[in-house]
């Protein structure tokens, strides 16, 4: 069976250009002019890219219980219809003591309804020798090599200093990439016991007790120890100035650091929260919480610049019901919001229909830098002879009005009800298949499959090679005093 | 018994002018010209300036069943000898649960040989009920106002961030001002086990075990945390650009932070560490190590632009034979310095000297700033009718080659031997006695004093203001749905 | 005749407490509790302050034929009923080629009508020998050691860059100030143009000409050619983030450069410009332009870090009628607003009254930085025996809205009208003599006099020394090749 | 006639994998394993790299009645004998007021004899209506979309501010990119005159002449206008962290920067000039000139950051005897070294030998980056089917010590003299053509041709669509009063 996407503007990360691209099975296996193949795409006036990778998701999330409300399958149908092709989810062991291994089994159980591919972080989120070993495991069989460590939620899922000094160790020496969710765990556990007891319930509350400087603390520690252990570092979810001052002030240092904002933090913001409505405010909370426009200006140029690498989404449905868990005591509000579906649309919305971003940022912002990163270029995130057929055919003409009522997420609301897009897909293909087709849904559940990334990118073994070229090294001495003890 | 101090000319914070002093008792009671005393002090030539108050002293400081060498008595005569009229000690309670209270019996005891006035912080080093409660009684019965918490040191003085935080609240509540020694000391403990591990056990390893950044995060993390306290904040031997930086970048975002520079890092490289001699490259061994020269340049532009406060020097002095109790293992080299004779003549010459500092901006840095930070100026840090009589004759014009063999200083070496300064005091007056003349010592052993600090200083009041201007407020909702548990 | 200020707390840059203020004649005779007068002036509850200086106004500026609408006598009344006791005006001569003595001649006569001091900035409008020359006389003979260039008005009162270089490097040698009005006149002119061409010709085509990189880029050149001549550097009007930028920067690389925003940038923004009433927006245009809320930001940051240093008015006042020359071409709008009169109350409200400064940073801001930086301290900027009585008695309690109807300004609107001031004076006195008692204007026409201001500060010296210090120094080669020519 | 390449590794600015590389005449037709061709080149061990762009050269550049001594026959040879196969050349109309298209038709003629392929960037040397006229026959009939401006070297090819914007729009209108040399000309003759007047001749005073601040004043400048124009800005041989730095700060706004540094730049410093030699010193200067440590780290870090995007040469080369011309005037020493031969090995041996950069950031900087800016991107900078076969098979085993005896370039020096490289071209290919074969130059006079490139690159369009979106728009009003006069 054979798919040529017929007469569109095929656009990468480099460069754009004319062409038909022609899938066998899987796979690109031409791209040129006049290409045949048993069913034809129509691509007329579109641009046919890769496919976007998510690499912040969190589906059928474990939570106080119960689970976030989408799973594998309506999140990846969320995704494919909105022109995503991959997500990566992270694997939670639970800090009270669960093995790597053990977690792992239980995500592998969950992701198999996936409509499209994926694959995992793991989390770190206690530490001892049984994760250390089986760290090597996660690496080299399983083939992650990202790790992922909370420096908020005190006393569940947050690390110490030193067990991520330990645990960025570990993943250094594995050729692995550390990551981490930078909120200063400590500051915001009393800043929230502080509202909570003045009064400040209300889902402001949340917004308050996470103000942008915690975040940018923690990033800027991370990054130290980071550095410290020799391992590039890619921080999740940068919602904010200081955050980002923080990365751009280390990758003037020479450091390999990556910044990950979401598109609700570059299209959404703060007064949110101060909506009349609990339910609507509640809806919106989420970690980092939405920041104000001078944020919102500050992510927009990191992204412009290539101080900010990937916009990602940290999508974790819950319902209103689920968020009403915390009427009274905003700290019980499932942290999450949705955001697979609308990624890509609302991005391009606002960066390339702007001028912001030129439609070759656009992919590599969206696909093919985190390809990179993750280690799974050019099988992800390009469109080439020989990668996966994961590709969206981008009508930059299609337009909506986002809202909750059509959308393919199983939660009751959207957040970015009544924005207006321009751009969308026509065509979502993962590995081949057409999941989306002009408007109609055409996922097949179980389609998705894991895909496995090897450790040591390029990246690492500069970085090594530099920190061994300027490790400490002891000055030779003759006539060493006796000891004064 | 009047003195009168002729011929010279004032130099204050200021403004400079020729005029005479005239000393009645412990204070200055009258400036202008043609005074006349009962004795005579010829200042013909000289700068007459407040004397110089060192913030960050540690007299005979326990340590491993030891004390640091410097007692109260040398110190301060040593400090007398250089120019400097006041030291602050820390009061370091025992972390394994000693009070407040009681430790500062144990300082109040030690400082009775004091030749020159004095006066305490106070470290929080462990934290509980009986820390918070004793606090109160520290400001408002015993005068003093300043809290310092170490964030190295770790299994010893190191508090966590939420101790620090706790305390911090603390601190502002009672209208004081937090302290901090920023480095990060998880990193620091493992940095260093892996340097022993590897055979890197020289002096040197000291220097590797604490790298600027290591330095710079913590900053970071103390202003971040101050901030969210509400209290101002004080950090002490800032030794690096990326502590600066953090410093520069906080005062800048309107935050109250203080950075103090020592005269050994504006003046001395980590060139030292990698003598050829164990005993020099230990003699210099301190917390923060000596940097280069581009952390040099970074201090003096701080000092020379506002950004940073106050020259200091950890006086803290170790005998060879104490530093050689970390032969085979620099971790166990005692950390310290001395410097309270020098700090004076080193300012001046590489400050005034070479056209970075005017004298007036010298008498800021040494004295002026620094008491009206810790809250004793006017009576401390100027010359002003009223005023104590803490007072430096400056000869712009004597010289020396500073040498341990002709210092007062307990110990055995001088980390500046071999250094010219141009630029020393004729006559130093501790409340009104002449404590050294001509370079003859005439110190009193017991003359200081303690000199009490009141709280809620016009930066405290000011910051609280703006604290509750710009406090939390919960949204005012009607409708607040059923909570979902 | 004695007149004593009773019962007040004296607030200095310094320090404040409480003591009466004893005034002979023209100057403070005695400081200190239960003193006597002739007159009394009861500060119960209020603060004795020095009076406000004003280091940029424009009184009776010709302008297209006619002038400025205050003049010195209305004008300095305005400023004494808000607590200014002191103006600095700009000598301008006339860039087609008269000399500084002879426009100096013509300031002389404006200037006898003030009711309170004053002195003189020297302004270089065009470069020759004739200038060059007369410069030593200016600085020797007429007390005036600042000199303003113009990077703005093409075709009037700029100057290029080698004029500029030529005039710093002659202010240098004189131990004078350079000072600039940093905007690229270039740039401007030619946006200028543009945007009338478009139909952009309301007073918001003002403020679209005129954005804060052009601002920034004339303030960071200024600083770059100020350090290669060796002078000390004053920025007036810094109305944004980009200059400030360029002044921290400056500063932070331990350069002498000091940056002056105005009330009006602190408290009002660009909207003012997009107001539907033409006479309101071009009553607000004055350049540079108003901006917004992050710039605004930016300069209370730079105020209470100490990167910025002067709060001032560039007080040049423009009729309606006046303004109104500008309808149907923006750049014929006579550039400038008021001032004088609130600058005092406004920063109080919006400083000290929020949190954001201390009484002694209102009074560092207002008077004494100045001072010192013009070198006419300790005679103008503090209380203190022997300094001037220009004084004032600030009522923390006093409230009042703004509004034209009752100010002292000669136009007819104030930029101001409508923000309630909460800090007013309850008396002010010049040299002595109270102008304001109680709300009632006692300003007497002439009793002003002209401050001389002598160079070669000690800053300049400090400069100078640095400079020397690090001059280029030619290599000593013997063997140098013959020419190849 | 097709030649295969076999057994390598490709890099690309994406990715390395294992392929064979199939040519036909000039261009790649295949890449695969197990290809076959008629000539084989064995690739064992060797990474197979698109050849060198080197974006800054002057080849047989006029001066002073002379010419420089590399021309495009030795100059190409050099480049493609160091792995470069395609350089840009600077066509510089005689200020005095020569045509654009005049002076093209010179190049035209000088160029014929280029052993590689080769483009111009168009200088802007005066401004006029011709200028503005020809500039759009030079985007659309010549392919050419750059043009250069000279900030320095007043009195020859300077231009002024207003001049410079003029152009700067222009470039804009017509899709093309702006480049700027940036140091301030006033600065740099005045300080220039000074240094002469006092002795200071020699080589080390043409840098003293141009210190980093001056170099950093004009790129901010630069920046500014061409923002203010709304055209992309490229700016040559950034030198220093002060012009590093206000390209990164124009990146952080969202400006479309891109700085260029020199190879000599980053590995060579300043203390080239202070040799006692007056040859070896004079042999060095360049403008900019050398720096020092710090300005090299940050060079390196804006590399690896990318706020820096490509590495270059301005190679303009003299021989020790056009040197001479400069002996008792530094001023006439020709402005120029080599590197053409040179840049790529350096560059690896000290980034990637280094750890500083990956093979990949390696092709990106010496060539993709460059080629994308330049639009002439996927002809060159790739290994891709269809692209021109410029192409490097670079072994990183071989080594070898630079000297000028065995350089190709035509001059009787080499100011990389005696380092050592580790990582050089087993094979160079123009356009198929092996030109470097295991060391054997078989280069081919005229084989090289010029490379249109097109205007209106995704940037210039991202960038007009930003301008247009924020233009200003004029406030409706009513009522407008009549006017004043």
């Amino acid at each position: 069976m054979s798919t040529v996407i017929k007469s569109g503007t095929i656009v990468t990360a480099d460069m754009s250009w004319k062409a038909d691209v022609l899938i066998e099975g899987d796979v690109i296996v031409e791209i040129g002019e006049g290409l045949k193949g048993e069913t034809e795409l129509d691509a007329t006036g579109c641009y046919v890219m890769p496919g976007g990778i998510d690499p912040h998701v969190h589906l059928e999330m474990p939570f106080m219980g119960t689970y976030s409300s989408d799973d594998f399958e309506s999140g990846t149908r969320a995704g494919l219809a909105g022109g995503t092709t991959m997500v990566v989810d992270f694997c939670l062991p639970n800090p009270d003591g669960q093995g790597l291994l053990d977690a792992l089994q239980m995500w592998d159980n969950k992701s198999t309804r996936a409509n499209c591919d994926y694959s995992f972080h793991m989390a770190v989120t206690w530490w001892g020798e049984q994760i250390f070993d089986e760290m090597q495991t996660v690496v080299r069989d399983r083939g992650i090599n990202t790790f992922k460590h909370f420096m908020a939620y005190k006393g569940a899922l947050m690390v110490q200093d030193d067990e991520m000094f330990a645990s960025f160790q570990r993943v250094g020496e594995l050729g692995g990439i550390a990551m981490v969710h930078a909120e200063n765990g400590d500051v915001v556990a009393d800043l929230s016991a502080r509202l909570l007891a003045e009064g400040n319930n209300g889902p402001e509350g949340h917004a308050y007790s996470r103000p942008p400087q915690v975040e940018g603390e923690a990033a800027n520690r991370a990054i130290m120890i980071a550095d410290m252990a020799g391992v590039p570092l890619y921080i999740v979810h940068v919602s904010c100035e200081e955050a980002h001052e923080a990365i751009r002030r280390a990758r003037q240092q020479g450091k390999r650091v990556w910044g990950e904002p979401l598109i609700q933090h570059l299209t959404l913001d703060e007064s949110e929260y101060f909506n009349q409505d609990w339910d609507h405010a509640a809806r919106r909370v989420m970690s980092p919480p939405f920041r104000n426009a001078k944020h919102q200006e500050s992510l927009w140029h990191g992204l412009m610049s290539g101080s900010l690498s990937v916009v990602a989404t940290d999508h974790c449905a819950f319902t209103t019901d689920q968020k009403r868990y915390g009427v009274g005591d905003f700290t019980k509000i499932p942290n999450g919001t949705g955001g697979l579906e609308d990624r890509m649309p609302m991005l391009w919305t606002n960066g390339v229909g702007t001028g912001r971003l030129t439609p070759e940022e656009f992919v590599a912002l969206t696909s093919t830098n985190i390809a990179k990163i993750l280690n799974c270029y050019p099988r992800k995130g390009t469109i080439r002879v020989g990668s996966d057929a994961d590709i969206v055919v981008w009508d930059p003409e299609k337009e909506k009005t986002i809202t909750a009522s059509s959308q393919q997420s199983a939660i009751d609301y959207n957040v970015f009800e009544g924005q207006h897009v321009k751009g969308l897909p026509r065509f979502t293909l993962t590995r081949g298949k057409v999941a989306v087709h002009d408007g109609e849904i055409r996922t097949e559940e179980g389609h998705g499959k894991f895909v496995k990334r090897a450790p040591n990118t390029p990246v690492n073994k500069a970085l090594s090679t530099w920190k061994e070229l300027t490790a400490p090294r002891p000055v030779k001495r003759s006539g060493i005093p006796a000891s004064g003890v």
